[in-house]
């Protein structure tokens, strides 16, 4: 067994040794730089603290890893382009650093480069882990879809809402803890456990994401605050309010979210004063604290020792306390 | 064995029967229009002769024939997109009737879904399958980088025009051979022929649409004419032509290919005069004769019975010889 610090490193190397520039330089270089930029490495991470739960060796998961982070940039990569964010990780998107026509070619071939590492060997499991990736880059891209399709809706429901990061967050560290499994052989019982523990730890995360955009520092969050309000989006907070609002409150979160002024500064100020006055951070943490506990209550029933399960429980409380 | 027209038959319903619908429907009406819009089906067909050449069960070719052309429709989705061409087959292209977000997303869902198709059952082959499918499919992302490159370059000359199209089209015609023969489990020597003789068909089938574009009829082509020399794309004819001419003629064509007028006719008309007195329709045909001949004597090096050949012998004159 690996301690969550010794799997982070081995994930830090496994990206530091990859060589992801080839020739033409003007498709490969987005995607070098994308993968670059590091983030958090949580899938990939996910993936060999479930294969290593096993006691199975970690190094058989190494190229899946790798492949459901490539997988994973390619999607921040295209939704930057669709959502039109100009930052990520602190640093210019690729269609802002390059053009549009150079984001939508490297994403479409980091989407097959990611197939490249599930497929490099052999596994007794490689149907049921191709399978399992398949459909979770499937359904993330119907996540993406909802989630385009609610901006122009007016009656999301918070279901819905759940629905739409359940397919584009939660399923894939669910994913990725899946195929750690099924990579160790696992048990199909404790495999389908892992996986309701991802999906409990990926709504939650994305709840916490939604606080972060709204109540985030900056510097920390790398990316700006505020902005889920400046784009009316409907997230989380936005629509717990609105359920949980007087009705002032809700026909002004309402007329709120049908403006984009030049400047959000003030707009963003007085959504934050209902948000407050509705006490909706503590609900939310309320929310995540009761995912939390799904989560653990599926990795309770996985057929491991405790003692080995506590990498998976210190990932997942890294994530759902995390600032950034 | 099957006849050509058997074959065609069998493509047409394999897609008949296949449903692309699903939710969210936004998602998933653009994949199944854009399949629907037709065409001609070459590469699934390509594929199920490949396997057929080998006496071997063509059903166990069915989901590679959608698979690889489900993998060329989402090219095609994501390069009218990229190209920013308004019709394709007739018909509006999917950012024009939708919008571009829609024609990322589900173009990227539809990259994914080809997959599916090639995971879908094992077979011993397997491996070396999903290895050509990921090679050949970001090959094809490697020429439209390369194609959408030398429009802003000068200098391409006709060896790299050429290469780019055995990435960018090429390929995936030898591709759908290599993986209908893997499919049979043909002798490795047998299958790298089947290759270049995909790789002659392709490159052959390129020029041939270079050649429609300036020369064929709109309502046959299903395609503006002369919509290359209206964009200054860099093809076959204008290098050839370049080369060819003489000064006044290489300066006037330079000229030429730098302006982007309203009405492009007058602009079109110069272009295929000089076209025309270099006699470059001509020398493109024998080009594509040429290599028709280097296809021909691949397949000639296939250790099969001449007789069960004639159906590829046949396919490839049809693609060489056509005004579609």
């Amino acid at each position: 067994m690996y301690s969550t610090n010794e799997l982070q490193q081995i994930v830090k190397e496994l990206f530091a040794n990859e060589n992801f520039v080839d020739e033409p330089r003007q498709l490969y270089d987005p995607i070098a730089y994308t993968l670059a930029l590091g983030g958090k490495r949580i899938r990939p991470l996910l993936l060999l603290a479930a294969t290593d739960l096993f006691d199975s060796d970690i190094k058989e998961a190494y190229n899946y890893a790798i492949g459901i982070e490539v997988f994973h940039n390619f999607t921040l990569l295209h939704d930057d382009l669709m959502d039109k964010s100009p930052i990520r990780r602190g640093q210019p998107t690729v269609y802002r650093k390059w053009d549009e026509n150079t984001a939508i070619l490297s994403g479409d071939a980091m989407n097959i480069l990611a197939w490249r590492y599930f497929i490099k060997k052999t596994h007794p499991n490689l149907h049921k882990i191709l399978h399992t990736f398949e459909q979770t880059g499937r359904e993330i891209c119907e996540g993406q879809q909802y989630d385009m399709n609610f901006e122009t809706r007016n009656d999301v429901t918070i279901n819905e809402y759940m629905e739409m990061i359940r397919l584009k967050t939660a399923v894939l560290l669910a994913g990725a803890l899946k195929i750690g499994a099924l990579v160790a052989q696992a048990d199909s019982n404790d495999v389908e456990y892992l996986y309701r523990f991802g999906i409990s730890i990926g709504l939650a995360f994305q709840l916490r994401d939604d606080l972060l955009d709204a109540y985030g520092d900056t510097a920390s969050f790398g990316k700006q605050t505020g902005t889920d309000i400046k784009d009316n989006k409907k997230t989380f907070l936005f629509l717990h309010a609105l359920q949980k609002g007087n009705s002032a409150q809700r026909q002004r979160l309402t007329e709120l979210f049908a403006t984009t002024p030049d400047d959000p500064t003030d707009k963003i100020n007085e959504v934050l004063a209902i948000y407050n006055n509705l006490d909706i951070k503590k609900d939310v943490e309320e929310k995540i604290a009761l995912l939390h506990d799904e989560a653990n209550a599926n990795l309770d029933a996985v057929r491991r020792p405790e003692a080995s399960k506590q990498v998976l429980r210190q990932i997942a409380h890294s994530l759902l306390d995390r600032d950034k």
